[in-house]
């Protein structure tokens, strides 16, 4: 019996290291796994449509990029080591080259954060990319959005909003300069914060990823913490790249609402803050008791532009 | 911040009974789930499209039955236990009738087999659905598809060939006797053989799903044995609806050739042929050492009229 297309193509996806770990990967019904008695598994699903979480002109390697990437940011946000993942990919013909550069882009991450491909679906059908991923977090502790205390600091990883910018200049076809070339790659290849994730699993109250925008997502956090927030909107770190090609009132609009950034937003109690901000991260307000979200520039209230950046309309959990 | 309309609809996926091992199940970043020392995880990874994999009419509630026990098939075919799954949902509208009816079909075959959802990503999008399914598998043996020897006897449950009947009814629009009735349901609510996986953990030498077919399905499990089959079609169990539905050539192609069945396709000692077929088995033939798969009737050599039933040139691992 011949080999359909798609299974040819499938062998794309059979190119990698092995894992200690893979007693049986892809190729059967389904992968059977080591397990560790003294972790936790840690499972996250994340799905990825053109046209709806990245602009349809994004190339093959960076939506394999992409596909992996925010998965492993959901297991940065728990505080979990990532070690397998499967994956559905649903294509409309069995394009060869899309497919080696797609698994290019995919191997590309897998590789650096030591994550193997145990399953996978490969399907005719509308360009829909499904990653499951699954990791390991020790049994005392792990991160969740429920646990900010009032008093908590409010931290961030990264400078918030260079994605959104850089989408903004993919979907206006603003021509590139060095500042909007970084902007670009900052959407284009976010880089999931694995091992910050690590080094917050001991002492973060709550965390999560940002992902749909930072008020978005921080009211999902404070709806999960039963508590509120004040961000002091001078204290979020400002990019040049932005500054650069955008005027000041859309930096805010970026940083406050712009998704895709795939960086940690956590709480600390406070007396843990100078040791985060020694990590690079960066306090950007307080936890409150009443469940508002308030903004503050220079002493005043701040009233954000355009409040939360609801991407399509879609529900991430 | 108001709720969107697919965070609404998420919340029908939060209905579900408990399971003392799910630690942390929907709505955080990912799922923190309790591991077994004494057991390997088998995971797996199954997407269907309307009109690819179901007509495009099958009802919500079918549909999410169906994206279910295309997965547990995969489990039980591993001789494992499953116990969670993830779903990604992409859905153009968010029609919450649809979705109610979806959620139904689910988690009425999610709880007949005790496996609780514990992730999921509602995105708007065309009609995808991808489930990723994990369970348990003692860890001294598992099933693969490898592993039959010439000589051993090759088995299967079921009735080959009824869900492929039904859904030929269903195509070409015939009217509804007792038996075609009895045929959609074979194919819109197939069994998946999680018991029988379980039982034949110890004693079968391989064994997988059949989704595409019986004479596709076991060309795989030779290739990955390294020997081929032949087949004595008169000991294909007959079944009476498809006789009352079909003529006797068409009913033999569904039987040889029809896919979604779901059933197990296996291969044991010779000598445990019989301690099977007191289950419910039907020994169809025996392994061979050469590489072929022949099909014989009567003592004559029996040439398929359609050899492999390739779906829709999708591949599935």
């Amino acid at each position: 019996m011949s080999l359909g297309e798609f299974e040819l193509i499938a062998r794309y996806f059979a190119q990698q290291a092995p894992r200690a770990d893979v007693r049986l990967g892809i190729g059967d019904d389904a992968a059977v796994l080591d397990a560790r008695a003294d972790r936790k598994l840690v499972v996250a699903i994340d799905t990825i449509i053109a046209g709806v979480h990245f602009p349809e002109q994004l190339s093959a390697a960076d939506v394999g990029y992409r596909a992996l990437a925010v998965n492993l940011s959901d297991l940065a946000a728990m505080g979990a080591q990532p070690s397998w993942f499967t994956l559905s990919l649903s294509i409309p013909t069995s394009d060869e080259r899309w497919v080696e550069g797609f698994a290019r882009g995919l191997f590309e991450l897998a590789r650096e954060h030591d994550v193997v491909l145990v399953g996978g679906d490969t399907v005719r059908g509308p360009l829909v990319v499904t990653v499951q991923i699954a990791g390991w977090v020790e049994t005392d502790r792990w991160l969740t959005r429920g646990g900010a205390r009032p008093g908590d600091a409010l931290m961030i990883s990264g400078v918030p909003g260079e994605a959104a910018g850089g989408l903004a200049t993919i979907q206006r076809g603003m021509a590139e300069t060095p500042a909007i070339a970084r902007l670009r790659q900052r959407f284009v290849r976010p880089m999931p914060r694995v091992t910050l994730g690590r080094q917050l699993r001991q002492c973060a109250t709550a965390a999560m990823d940002i992902s749909d925008g930072l008020l978005t997502d921080l009211d999902k956090l404070c709806a999960a913490s039963l508590c509120g927030a004040q961000i002091d909107v001078e204290t979020i770190p400002k990019s040049p790249d932005l500054a650069a090609t955008f005027d000041e009132t859309t930096c805010i609009d970026f940083a406050l609402s712009g998704g895709d950034d795939y960086e940690l937003l956590f709480t600390v109690p406070a007396a843990r803050a100078a040791e985060l901000a020694a990590l690079g991260c960066t306090q950007i307000g307080t936890m409150t008791s009443d469940r508002r979200i308030v903004c503050r520039r220079n002493g005043e209230i701040f009233q954000p532009r355009r409040r939360g950046y609801d991407h399509f309309g879609e529900d991430r959990s």
